[in-house]
């Protein structure tokens, strides 16, 4: 066994640091480490938390993280930051406040920005969690600002999802329209000292009662996460859910058929670099600038397949 | 040759909106169209326009279409629409003002949206660009909100990108962040009757002359899209840059061996999909949920690969 997956399952902090990095980019040592330590997964419990910028996230995450920590449970949080050009300064700001936990050696925070590779950010968060889950977090808060196909791809490796929103209007509507309703396992309506709160919560329970669901409608709890109001109850309707297990099965089959896919497309991509750079590569290469050979043709090429 | 291929050749384009369908939904018969469209791809300008939310990108494309069709061109535009659940709709709406053009036959306008599947958003703006190039569209304009990873990567398949910004405090710091800066071509500081207008900009170019350049830095130029006011001068500039054809060629190569990777990442999905669909599959499947088998080990198993 390489000696940053002993230490990582020895609750080494730092190896996990390590591992983590070496995910991020891409290392030819992560599948190794991977392997390593699969065997010491599937034990945390693995929620995600998203909302528009301002619907107050991280002080959710940052009351979880307490109520869990009086619950003798340890907690990592992966906060996904999708590095907008325009936006992206939002969640890295909101890190500082964490930060209160960072001396507390059974909480764990790391950020994780975007990576240039396709698909590179949704694979680091998912090997960042078996890492953790390896390292032995009890909980495991991914927060992601869910503005993007990224994020939701990041959402679906949780067990259960969190949506925070504000009181505002027009918000309900657009957030039906993408994808969310189908992750998203518990609402939270933050910031519920504001006057019109408690009918924007009828508003999204009647628009979630009209759609189809499947299973149970997902609650929708009201909350004001900076005095720590109705957080108890968040947190227990997440355990709660905990227990219909079969959806978190389907869920973590499909993060794991991920996982294949990933290490495969790694290696995909290695070959395929390492290709263009022979000199016959080059010279495909050339030829396609050409345009005198197709993409699919070289694809053939590449992986000896034969089509017409 | 199939006859949505030949068809689309020809310049129906109903059969070049059904083709650019097949890509988005990485349709089994999307590599035949390619293959066969392909020699005739590599004439067309493709320019990216991003920006922030109300920077006035649709209204900036809006001209650049006037004055292209002015100038005899063809011109086609791609919206990607990151159907964000939270500002999904800020997109689309803008489109309503585009379909001015809709009765041109020499003008055509589509926008695409998230798929499930990575990265298959960027892989489906690739496709669909060398469709619009194959049916001789001269231009085509890539507009997207620029607010995550998967919209830098569908920039990255631009010839030149322009970066609208409106005069407002903060933004410009923000915006160098991420990467965007290394696709920036052109920065257009629109709504230049503001007051700040002249200020931001002169800010802007003196944070652009701190930061390393390969090649001239950036011009920015202040217009006001929607007056028409300093379009030409953004016209002639992306023109003029188009001179430049060593960074052009890069990144028209970069693109190529992308779109090799993405037939091959395709082929590797749908294998992957195949092989858990059978006994054996759902056999390894279940055995990784017990984790007595790790994805890696599956990996190599699936592809016939041999590792320690």
């Amino acid at each position: 066994m390489s000696g940053i997956a002993a230490r990582l399952l020895a609750g080494d902090r730092a190896a996990l640091a390590r591992a983590i990095s070496k995910f991020e980019n891409r290392d030819p040592e992560a599948p190794g480490i991977l392997k390593e330590i699969f065997s010491n997964t599937g034990r945390a419990k693995v929620w995600g938390i998203t909302g528009p910028p301002g619907a107050g996230k991280s002080t959710l995450v940052d009351q979880l993280i307490r109520l869990l920590r009086a619950r003798s449970q340890k907690v990592a949080v992966i906060a996904v930051d999708p590095s907008s050009p325009f936006t992206g300064g939002a969640i890295l700001g909101d890190r500082i406040r964490m930060q209160d936990h960072a001396s507390d050696p059974l909480v764990f925070i790391r950020s994780l920005g975007t990576r240039g590779q396709q698909g590179g950010l949704s694979q680091a968060t998912l090997e960042a969690v078996l890492a953790l889950d390896a390292a032995g977090f009890d909980h495991i808060l991914v927060e992601t600002a869910g503005v993007g196909q990224t994020e939701l791809e990041i959402l679906e490796l949780a067990h259960q999802v969190v949506v925070v929103l504000v009181p505002e209007g027009g918000d309900s509507i657009q957030m039906m329209k993408a994808g969310l309703l189908e992750i998203a396992d518990l609402f939270v309506v933050n910031k519920a000292d504001r006057p019109d709160a408690a009918l924007f919560c009828r508003n999204l329970e009647s628009v979630l009662d009209l759609l189809p669901q499947e299973g149970a409608r997902p609650p929708v709890l009201l909350a004001q996460a900076v005095r720590g109001v109705g957080m108890t109850e968040v947190l227990d309707a997440l355990e709660s859910q905990q227990q219909e297990s079969l959806r978190v099965r389907e869920k973590t089959q499909r993060t794991l058929r991920k996982a294949v896919f990933q290490v495969l497309s790694d290696r995909l991509m290695r070959s395929v670099q390492a290709a263009f750079e022979t000199p016959s590569g080059q010279e495909l290469l050339e030829q396609m600038t050409q345009r005198t050979i197709d993409p699919v043709a070289v694809a053939d090429l590449f992986s000896g397949h034969s089509s017409s």
